[in-house]
């Protein structure tokens, strides 16, 4: 297909999103615009329980079948079988279900790199406070141009290391990790890890049966563009008999016939709580199968890259702009800083215009992210904008 | 206003909650009939964030505000200032974060009742095994029709008890615990208090900041008819010191300018952790403003016991069925048992004609809750329907 026919064919399919109709939009990363389909299935759902309850026989056994349908969804799209898969609120539910499902003892030491949210290196010093467990952090920000991350966490491992905490595909300055390889390491010294997924699934293709990964937490409203309020955790099947429930409600229980407890239920459920947003499950399977209808998950992450080094080879030129990485992005996300510390006023000079990007705090910069959604010409006109930014101040 | 008058007032307003239309319903307690007004709050809420982001300065500083007015008008139903409300996905994981935040020493000892949500006796047994804390439990089943629920705890009361857990309103038998007594109990024996408030948040006149409770937590999409998956916590500002956050994420933290976790919001946003379903919200306050055009939360129960007595006086005249309470209900739960242990095929044959009620597993019985919602029309409809469920088997 000739790249104009692909451009009116990708025009048609972003018609299905409606938030990308007035505005230029780079911000996938924090959260990515729903399609149309999502939008009506949640709708649908909302009147279905509506119609048949809220709460009957008939809304019960269907809400059962949505949390079913919904795991096997994200399962088959992560290339695992759907017993690994815990539906959550967002991601950062499924980093703290690792984190405090661990068995942990006085004098184990977590791993995290420095590139890590915040809110989960609050998490694991908070988890040092009440175990007794020590942190480390290693320079993984530094691999970004050149060096191993493998490499790098292999030299910080101690013999007390328990957990490594990495987020796949970095938020800050778009590195792809490898994380096959440092699983092979963690592996190696019989250390679990956690991977944080925010930005990985839903841009990277992923085969998690063949990763290896203990623990891989995800949410559905950034790169899957689903609904802000669901979310996943993978359990390795291996890991999951040594991954405690925390957080525990009557959805990850198993009662007898009076109602009592009498154990966890066998799957990935076992970490699920209570009541949920449920119409929204519907919302992330139709953004889902949106996607999946314009192409593989290899197929969008290739146009992602294809897109990412567009954006990326014009920014380079700009004298004003220096890109953290000196080579084309692995993946969407491009993160660049604005000579005289303008990060913050380019963000806003361009929001001003519709053209939404973000800043971040550390390192200091602006963060432009593409879709396979994204059009050549709102990268054009994002470097246009920042080129008037420049002549204007 | 005469009794005519009122329920075509009653009948108008019913006219708001699409669920209502089409059945006959009596399932409050497990979720209430979302109106119209929250489902048009959350599209438009849906909406606002696809026009205006769906992630922008604009939609992220939106939000903010959506979660402080959210937080303000629980708060002001509750009668608390807004800093002590923590929102959740639902009333079980604001017991997690009670249960969970306590520093628990070895041989401490949980006091649960005997009538308890599966979920949260679950939750205390793993409290238990991971921190070696016992778990006692006292008999306030048997209080229902005679006896003192406070003057019970007070006697299963330990010296090192630090934490009682129970309902305010009894999910079984619809017994409403005599909340502030116990409370003096407890303050008196220095042990904290934990309430269950999934029925009572919506049926009873609430004044947190009188009652003095320790923790109070709650859902939404029960008796206040709100959208599931919003619910929330109280915490009382001279406990909230001493509980400290589990479950943690980038919503309870403060950061300094390079992004890193200071410490915790100066209230109950502490325990929040990150991204939600958040048109959800603009939903929960819709709908406790259509209650509130109705009439004050005081009206309300009011109305609500009129319409339990009314529902156990015909329930009591029929000789097939056995009351648990030998006296009118106190709030809007009425339960009963059928002959022949028929419950099941009660609810079923009820459900076939779309009249909604439950079963319960212990005690064994039928659930049927009414709201300020209910018509007596309705009661005489479902009570027709028992009698013709005995005529037919």
């Amino acid at each position: 297909m000739s790249i104009s026919t692909l451009q009116t064919k990708l025009e048609l399919h972003r018609q299905q999103f409606p938030a990308l109709a007035n505005k230029t939009y780079f911000n996938y990363g924090g959260q990515g615009p729903i399609p149309q389909a999502a939008i009506e299935a949640i709708n649908n759902a909302q009147e279905y329980i509506q119609v048949n309850g809220p709460f009957s026989n008939q809304v019960n056994a269907w809400v059962t079948k949505e949390v079913e349908e919904t795991r096997n969804a994200i399962a088959s799209e992560l290339n695992t079988p759907s017993d690994t898969i815990t539906l959550t609120e967002d991601v950062t539910v499924g980093c703290n279900i690792t984190l405090w499902g661990i068995d942990w003892q006085q004098g184990d030491r977590i791993l995290l790199t420095d590139c890590e949210h915040p809110g989960i290196i609050a998490t694991a010093r908070e988890i040092g406070r009440r175990f007794g467990v020590e942190l480390d952090t290693c320079p993984i920000m530094a691999t970004l141009n050149a060096g191993d991350p493998a490499q790098v966490i292999d030299q910080y491992l101690t013999s007390r290391t328990r957990l490594v905490v990495l987020s796949h595909l970095l938020w800050n300055t778009g590195q792809v990790l490898t994380l096959d390889k440092i699983v092979q390491v963690c592996k190696q010294a019989n250390v679990r890890i956690l991977a944080d997924a925010a930005q990985s699934v839903g841009c990277l293709p992923l085969n998690l049966a063949d990763l290896g990964v203990d623990f891989y937490a995800f949410t559905g409203h950034k790169w899957w563009c689903g609904p802000a309020g669901v979310g996943g955790l993978y359990v390795h099947p291996e890991a999951r008999a040594s991954l405690q429930p925390t957080f525990i409600g009557w959805r990850g229980i198993t009662v007898d016939n009076r109602g009592n407890p009498t154990g966890w239920q066998p799957d990935g459920r076992r970490y699920e709580v209570a009541t949920s947003a449920y119409p929204q499950y519907a919302g992330l399977r139709a953004a889902i199968a949106t996607h999946q209808q314009w192409g593989t998950a290899e197929e969008r992450y290739q146009q992602i890259c294809q897109l990412s080094k567009y954006l990326w080879e014009k920014l380079t030129q700009l004298p004003q702009i220096k890109c953290l990485r000196t080579s084309p992005p692995e993946a969407g996300l491009i993160s660049f800083q604005v000579d005289g510390n303008k990060n913050r006023q380019l963000v806003e000079f361009l929001e001003a215009q519709k053209i939404m990007t973000r800043i971040l705090l550390d390192p200091d910069c602006v963060r432009a992210c593409v879709h396979y959604l994204t059009l050549t010409s709102e990268i054009d006109r994002l470097v246009e904008a920042i080129e008037r930014f420049f002549s204007n101040t």
